[in-house]
C-alpha cells in the first residue's frame, strides 16, 4: 500500500485557497501512485481563526470545502482535519457542537466511524494552556463519554482501511492524542489496544524554539513503546491570534519501530512523504520510504530563529499584503536586525529608513545607521526632531489654562517620551503613509517585558519581529547575518561594540559609556524565569535561590556578573523590586497596547501571557524573606 | 440558624486586602450572631489574575490567606471560594493539579469532604467561552470521574453543617455550576438527589447588560424545580484581563421555593444579607430574610449603563492608582461623554480639557466644548495644531532621500490621521505626562468595531471608557447625565445636535451636514449581528435575511431607513462588503492595539472576541446569494 504525508501550506480562514492546495496535493499525490494520503490538523479552515467558529457560515463553508475534497478522492482513501459537527447537540458553550475531527474520504463518500456514530474521528484530547484554547470551542470524546455513562474507550477506533487483501488499521490521532503525558491517559495506547497496525498523528503545531526536539522525543517514544511506526503529519505556514503571530513549521515525520526519525519532510515549507507500507508474513506491518526525505541536519539555535523568523516574516507580509516597510534607523542593535530582516525578505527597493537624532543623538550611531543604510543601498533619510521637540515644550510651557490657574511642568522623562513619540507616532507614522507602506517597531523582548519603551514612540509599528527575542538573540541572531547570510560585516561593528542606549537624554550619552539601565546577561536570565519557566517564578523563588546561593546556576548566569552588580543584600533587592513591578506594572500596561509580536520561544507575549492590569502585593513568604535577609550583615561578602 | 451571604469587594491578585476584607465580614456577622457564613467564588486569589495560576508562590500565598481565614473562624461556618490543590497530581497542563473550590472553616480546621478526599469542594462546570477560560487553568470533576472511571455523581456531595439539633444539608456549588443548560447535566439536581435541603451558589460573576434578568430566571428555576429556597452569592468590584476591564455587580439574591427573588443585595457595593433558616416539623426547610434588603427596583438600560460604568470606572481609577485625565474635547458627543464622566467621577480639579483646532473644526464644535468645560468648571485650553501639522506636511514633502530617488505623496488621508495623531501621540499624551497623569481615549464601540480611527491618534489613551457603547448608547448616557444627573444642560445642545464628525477635511465639514460616512442607526444594528449574537452573522446571514425581506425585523433596525439608504442590490452590497472589509481587516488590526475597554455588553472587544489578522474570504453560499441577486433586476423596488 502506497501512503503519502501531504505537507500543505495552511492560511487561516482561508477555506478556498486551503482546499485547493489540498486538490492540488492529491493530483500529485494520484500521479505517484499514493492509495492513502494524510492531510494535516484542521487544514481546510487553518487552526488559528480565533472565534470564527461561532460562525455559522464558517462552519458550512468548511464542510462544503470538505465535501469537495470528499468528492474529488476518487480510489484515493483522502484523510484531512476539518471541524465536525453534530448538529442535534450543543456544545458547553451552548452553540452547536463542533468537534476538531478527521475524516477519510474514498469514492465520494466519507467512511462511517461507528464507534461515535460519526462520519468523522473526533479528537480525544484537547489542549487549554499556551496560545491553545481548543474546549472554548470544540467537545471532546472524554467529556462525550461522561456525558453517556460510557467509558472513553468504547468511542476510540482506529481507521481501517482496506485495499485488495491488504487490510490495514491505522491509529490516527490529532495533535494533543500524541502529547499525552499530562492527561492521565493515552489515546495511542487506546488505539493499539484496539488493534491499530501504525500510528498517525494529524498536526497544526506552531514552531517554537526547543519545540523539535521535544516532538522528536514524544513520538519516538509512542513508536518505541508500541513498536509500531509512527508517521507525524505537520502542516506550515503563518497564522496569529492577533496579539501572536506564530509560524508552523512542517518537519513531517516518519519514525521507526524503534522510535528512530528515518525520514523528514521539509521545514517551513510544502512537501509530501510517501512511502509503501505492507504486512509480512507474521503479519507485522513493514514499512520503506520512497521519497527522497533523510534526516534534516539538526540546527542550532540562531539558525532555527533565522529560519523561522525570516519564514514566518515573510508569509506575514504576503498575507497583510504590505509591500513597504519604513524603519526608524537609530544605530542601535535593535534597528539595524529590523532593517536588515525586512530588507532580506521584502528587497532594498521595498523598505525605507529614517534617521530621527535629536540633540542627545552621538555621531557615532548616526554614522553607524547611515552605513547600514549604505551597506544594505536602502532608501535612507535624516529628519532631525530638535525643531519640532522645541516646538512642542515651548507650547506646553505657554500653555494657559481657562477655568483653572494650572500650569504645566515639563521634566526630563517627559521629554524623552515626546522625542520618542514624536519619532514613532509623527514621522515614521506619516512617512509609512505616504509610501502607502507600514513601519515597524523594533522593541526586544527584554525592553517589552519591563515596558522599557514609549507607548505611540517605539512600541508603535504595524509589527513587532523581535518582540520575541532577548537582547542576547538580537545580537545572535546579528551576528549571524554578517558572519553567514552577508559574510561581510553589512551590520557595521559600531552597532555591535557601543553601549546599548535610548539616547533620550544626557543620561543615555553612549559616548560617555551611558545608556540602558539593564545589565542584560543578568535580567534577561532574571526574566526569563518570569515568563519562559514553566512554573513561572516570582521575587520570592528569585530571592530563595539567592539566599540559597543558588541563584546563577539556576537561572545560568555567570555569578561574577550577579556580584559585580550588587554590593549588598538590599541593592540586590532593590533592582529585583524595581524591575517586578515594572514587569507586571508599566509593562503589562503597554503590552496592551503593542503591537503583535512574532512569536519564536516557548513562551511570548500575546494570547500565551495572559494577564491582569492592576496592584500586585508580594506574597507573605517573600516579605518574610526579604526582612530575614535585611536583617542579616548588609554586606554580601 | 442564621445564616448570611457576604457579599464583599475583591481585588484580583491582592490576596491580603482580600482576606482582610473577609475578616472584617467575619467580625460584623459574627457580631449579629450569624451562625453560617458564606463568601463569593475565589474571594481570596480573585477571579480575573491571567497566568498568575501559574506561579507556585501565588498558589501557597492564596492557601496561606485561607488559612488565616480559617483559623480566624471560631464557632462560625465560614464558606469560602479559594483554589484546592492536589500536590500529588498534574493538570492536563501539565503543573500542579488546581481546582476552583470551596472551603468551609470551622473551629480553626477545614471541614472534610469525603466523596473526593480533599477539605475542599471542587467546582464541577468550568465556562470556556467569552472572557471565561477555565479550562486553562483548572481541573474538574468531569475529568475526574473519566480518569478514575467513576460516575461524576459519586463526587458530588452536600456541605453537611450540625449545629446543637440541628442539621442541615446545603447544595453549595460554585458559579457555572448553576449555569448548566448546555452540559447535559445538572450539579443542583445531583446535589438535590444527595439531600441538599437548601441551595447556594458561590459567585464571581461579571456584570454585563441583560444578564441580571437572566440570572434571576436561571437561578429561580432551580429554585422552583426542586422546591428549595436559593442563595445566590457575588462578589463585587473590578477585575480585567487586560484588555477588558470587567465590573462585578454583586446583588446576591434570596430566591424562594417558589422561584421569587425575596432579598436582594446591592448593586455594585459591598453588603451583608443575613437571614435564619430553621427545618420545620415535617422536616421542611424554612428561610425568614433579616437584613433590611428587599428586591431593588428595576433599572432600565441606560440606568445600568449610569451605574456600571461609574463603579468600573471610580475602581479602576483607584486600582491603578490614576489622579488626573485629560481629555481631547472635540466639541462631539464622544469626547464630552467622556469629560463628563471622568469629572464626574473624580472631581473638577483632577481632569483637564484640550481643545485642538486645525483648520477644518468649525466654529460650532469648537464654541461647544468650551460651553461643556466651563459648565463642567475644567481646567480647558486650546492648543491648535494647524502650525505643526503644516510644518510635518513641510517637512515629509521636502525629504530626500539617499541611495533612492524616492520621494513622500502626502494625500488627504494622510493629512487626516497627521492631524488625529498630532493630538493624540503628541499633545494630549505631552499634556497628560506633565500633569503626571493619563489621558482618556474616547473611541466608541461602533468606530471600534470598523476600525474607524487613528492609531496613536484618537485610538490612543489610557482606557477607552466608552469602547463597549454603540453611538445611541453614547447618546443615550449624555442625555441622561443632563436630565437625570445634572438636571440642567451641562451638554451643550448644539453637542447632540451637530453631525457625528471627524472633522479632519473638508469632506467632513459640519456646517454642510458632512460628517462619518456612518448611519448609526443602520449601521449599529447591523455591526450587532458581527459581535453580539451568540451565533455570530456573517455578510452570508445579512444577506440571505436581506434576500428574505426580513432584514429590518431582524436587526432591528426601521425599514424605512435601510430602504433610504441603499437605491439598488448593488449599493447595498458594496456597504455591507465595505464595512465587513474594515471590521475582519483593518478594524481587527486597530484592536490590537487599542487601549483597555470597559466591558458593559454581553460581548465587548478583547479577550471576549477573540479573532486573527489575515486574509479573509466570503463563502461560497455567500457568493452564489449575491451573484443571485445582482442577477435580478438591479432597482429594489
Amino acid at each position: 500500500m502506497k501512503i503519502a504525508l501531504a505537507q500543505i501550506d495552511i492560511v487561516a480562514q482561508d477555506t478556498q485557497a486551503n482546499a485547493c492546495a489540498m486538490l492540488n496535493a492529491m493530483e500529485v499525490a494520484r500521479f505517484q501512485g499514493v492509495q492513502v494520503l494524510f492531510f494535516p490538523e484542521l487544514c481546510i479552515s487553518g487552526y488559528l481563526v480565533g472565534d470564527a467558529w461561532e460562525r455559522h457560515d464558517f462552519l458550512q463553508e468548511c464542510l462544503q470545502q470538505g465535501e469537495r475534497i470528499r468528492d474529488a478522492s476518487g480510489e484515493m482513501f483522502v484523510v484531512f482535519g476539518n471541524v465536525g459537527l453534530d448538529e442535534s447537540k450543543i456544545g458547553n458553550d451552548g452553540r452547536i457542537r463542533k468537534f476538531n475531527a478527521f475524516y477519510c474520504a474514498h469514492q465520494g463518500e466519507f467512511l462511517f466511524n461507528s464507534a461515535v456514530n460519526f462520519e468523522f474521528w473526533p479528537k480525544i484530547l484537547l489542549p487549554n494552556y499556551r496560545e491553545f484554547e481548543e474546549s472554548r470551542y470544540f467537545f471532546d470524546l472524554r467529556l462525550l463519554a461522561v456525558e453517556n455513562d460510557k467509558l472513553l474507550s468504547s468511542y476510540v477506533e482506529p481507521l481501517r482501511i482496506a485495499m485488495g487483501n491488504e487490510n490495514i488499521a491505522f491509529g490516527v490521532g490529532i495533535c494533543e492524542d500524541g502529547w499525552s503525558a499530562d492527561y492521565g491517559l493515552s489515546p495511542y495506547n487506546i488505539l493499539s489496544q484496539k488493534g491499530a497496525d501504525i500510528f498517525v498523528n494529524l498536526s497544526c503545531s506552531p514552531f517554537s524554539l526547543g519545540k523539535l526536539e521535544k516532538r522528536v522525543s514524544v513520538f519516538g517514544n509512542h513508536a518505541q513503546k508500541y513498536t509500531k511506526y509512527f508517521l507525524y503529519i505537520n502542516g506550515v505556514g503563518v497564522q496569529n491570534n492577533s496579539k501572536t503571530i506564530f509560524g508552523f513549521d512542517g518537519r513531517s515525520s516518519v519514525f521507526s519501530e524503534c522510535g528512530k526519525c528515518i525520514a523528514e519532510g521539509a521545514f517551513f515549507n510544502s512537501d509530501l512523504l510517501t512511502m509503501e507500507i505492507f504486512k509480512n508474513d507474521a503479519n507485522k506491518l513493514q514499512l520503506g520510504v520512497l521519497s527522497n526525505h533523510f534526516q534534516l541536519p539538526e540546527l542550532s539555535k540562531v539558525e532555527q530563529i533565522y529560519l523561522g523568523l525570516c519564514a514566518i516574516l515573510r508569509e506575514t507580509l504576503k498575507q497583510w499584503k504590505i509591500n513597504h516597510v519604513v524603519i526608524g534607523l537609530s544605530g542601535g542593535i535593535d534597528s539595524a536586525l529590523s532593517a536588515v530582516l525586512f530588507t532580506h525578505i521584502l528587497g532594498r527597493d521595498k523598505v525605507t529608513a529614517v534617521n530621527m537624532p535629536s540633540r542627545f543623538n552621538s555621531q557615532l550611531t548616526k554614522n553607524a545607521a547611515q552605513l547600514l543604510a549604505q551597506n544594505l543601498r536602502i532608501a535612507y533619510a535624516i529628519l532631525p526632531i530638535s525643531e519640532s521637540i522645541h516646538a512642542t515644550e515651548k507650547e506646553l510651557k505657554n500653555v494657559v489654562f481657562e477655568n483653572s490657574s494650572r500650569s504645566l511642568y515639563v521634566n526630563t522623562l517627559v521629554c524623552e517620551n515626546i522625542q520618542a513619540r514624536d519619532r514613532g507616532g509623527r514621522i515614521l507614522a506619516a512617512v509609512a503613509a505616504s509610501l502607502n507602506g507600514v513601519f515597524a517597531c523594533n522593541a526586544n523582548k527584554s525592553e517589552t517585558t519591563v515596558g522599557y519603551s514609549t507607548l505611540y514612540g517605539d512600541l508603535a509599528g504595524f509589527l513587532c519581529p523581535l518582540g520575541d527575542l532577548w537582547k542576547e538573540d538580537v545580537y545572535a541572531l546579528s551576528r549571524y547575518f554578517n558572519t553567514e547570510i552577508f559574510k561581510s560585516e553589512v551590520i557595521p561593528a559600531a552597532i555591535f561594540e557601543v553601549k546599548p542606549s535610548a539616547e533620550l537624554s544626557e543620561n543615555q550619552d553612549v559616548m560617555q559609556n551611558k545608556g540602558d539601565p539593564l545589565c542584560y546577561p543578568y535580567h534577561d536570565a532574571l526574566f526569563k524565569t518570569w515568563t519562559e519557566k514553566w512554573n513561572r517564578w516570582t521575587p520570592y523563588d528569585v530571592l530563595k535561590s539567592y539566599h540559597e546561593g543558588t541563584l546563577a546556576a539556576q537561572i545560568g548566569c555567570e555569578l561574577s556578573i550577579i556580584d559585580g552588580l550588587f554590593k549588598t543584600h538590599s541593592e540586590f533587592i532593590e533592582d529585583l523590586e524595581r524591575w517586578w513591578r515594572n514587569y507586571v506594572g508599566m509593562g503589562a500596561f503597554k503590552r496592551v497596547q503593542a503591537p503583535p509580536i512574532v512569536g519564536l520561544t516557548a513562551r511570548s507575549y500575546g494570547n500565551d501571557h495572559r494577564e491582569c492590569l492592576g496592584p500586585f502585593v508580594f506574597s507573605q513568604a517573600y516579605i518574610e524573606l526579604k526582612l530575614k535577609l535585611l536583617q542579616n550583615s548588609e554586606l554580601i561578602n
